[in-house]
């Protein structure tokens, strides 16, 4: 089952999505809910971000084919021996087809890195990593939007990860994916594949993760853990538009714009 | 003017604090409100914390008298030319008079920060020093509880400075506190004062910090910024109350209790 979250008629909705009509439901996602039969066409809507998350944590380096590339980042040639999370600034949260701005100010400009996202679908403490998998409600896609010189040299990730326009996520919960067995993460720029692994790939796999946080933060219904990316992402440029597929979930498709600077 | 938030017969409201009772209000204290002649006595509802923010930012090292403690954390031997903000978790949230927990796996136990709060009052993005000034609603105490161990060898300060129970704040926003002019931050174990500064001596000042964050992050009415801490904070200890007080805003009181090991 596919749930988005969208805005029709200046009113925001969630629903099921069936082909291409979205069947508006009633009640809690995260708890009981119904389809209305008050159906949208899906190209009729806004699609927003699926959920809104008290809070997000990403991964430290999640895939050993980033490593290489991570190593000039953070100093460290090998894979960790824990997640080590961190927090990505909510403001940063935006849906599918709406900007990545790259801010005027940026050093480096900004690199795409696409991603799998697991949502929290129960308040979640102190699990163990078989448990962990039972409290995701499902699956989307994001772009864990990166501006090296920030994450280089702040002493934490807080604009580098997390400067508005920064996580587009979406474009809707998939409940019946399965991360273990893996659709492909791609990323297209314009069309253009530039970086495909599958999500089995992932080090840590997300109930290690959630365990992992879970043993000193609670974790909220709609929180959101990230896979953390793989490969060698490349800089995003003005016109570019950026797709995140998960193979089995969708495809997150955004543009990018340059900031103005003011004056 | 002080503005509590506060449960009371098993509803959330929130109030005016006038001597020892509450005026319950109506409407947005973003926006519109007004006192409805409802009230309680203080001491006959719990106080919460007074705001539930999308996000929390602490400053780097804040204060000179600090400089010398956190540099065995920091490597740092000098204050920093800009606030290097980073993110305090949400779930680490709490109110007046609720118990700061102990983690059974901490490995060095835990110590307080007394810190004096801004609360953002209004929508906040690249807004000068001076203008960050107008935005701010008002300011609470706040106890940036840290575990040492954590601090030092995580890669983020997710759970040292965010685990559950890490952030209580109260009792309750005071609108005509001014921090360039300083009341004292005073941190009190079992009634017997640790430590005192005033806010006057940030290093980098509310209007600064906030003014730095809101280049690349829009801050939402709610969202607190902590001060930082001073001195050389010390462990605490099962059975202790510990206070933050921020003269000319009022006192927050939290007992310590160390979490039992399961099994």
């Amino acid at each position: 089952m596919k749930i988005a979250r969208f805005e029709v008629d200046g009113a925001i909705h969630c629903g099921v999505v069936e082909g291409d009509v979205i069947n508006q439901i009633e009640g809690d996602i995260f708890g009981e809910f119904k389809t209305t039969g008050t159906t949208h066409a899906l190209q009729a809507v806004k699609l927003l971000a699926p959920v809104t998350p008290t809070q997000m944590f990403g991964p430290g380096v999640n895939f050993e084919a980033h490593l290489k590339m991570a190593a000039a980042i953070t100093g460290n040639a090998e894979m960790l021996p824990t997640p080590e999370p961190w927090l990505k600034a909510i403001s940063s949260l935006s849906g599918p087809n709406d900007p990545i701005v790259i801010p005027y100010d940026s050093k480096v400009g900004i690199e795409y890195e696409g991603e799998c996202l697991a949502i929290i679908g129960a308040t979640t403490r102190r699990v163990d990593p078989d448990e962990a998998w039972n409290r995701i409600l499902g699956y989307t896609c994001g772009n864990d939007v990166s501006e090296r010189d920030w994450q280089v040299n702040d002493f934490s990730m807080w604009r580098a990860k997390g400067a508005d326009t920064f996580a587009p996520i979406g474009p809707w919960i998939e409940t019946d994916f399965n991360p273990r067995e893996g659709g492909d993460m791609i990323v297209r720029i314009d069309g253009k594949e530039v970086e495909r692994v599958p999500t089995a790939d992932m080090y840590f796999d997300f109930g290690t993760i959630i365990s992992f946080i879970s043993q000193h933060i609670t974790l909220n219904p709609g929180d959101i853990v990230w896979s953390g990316t793989s490969g060698h992402p490349e800089t995003l440029q003005s016109g570019q538009v950026v797709d995140v597929e998960v193979v089995g979930i969708g495809v997150l498709s955004n543009p990018i714009v340059a900031e103005q600077q003011p004056g």
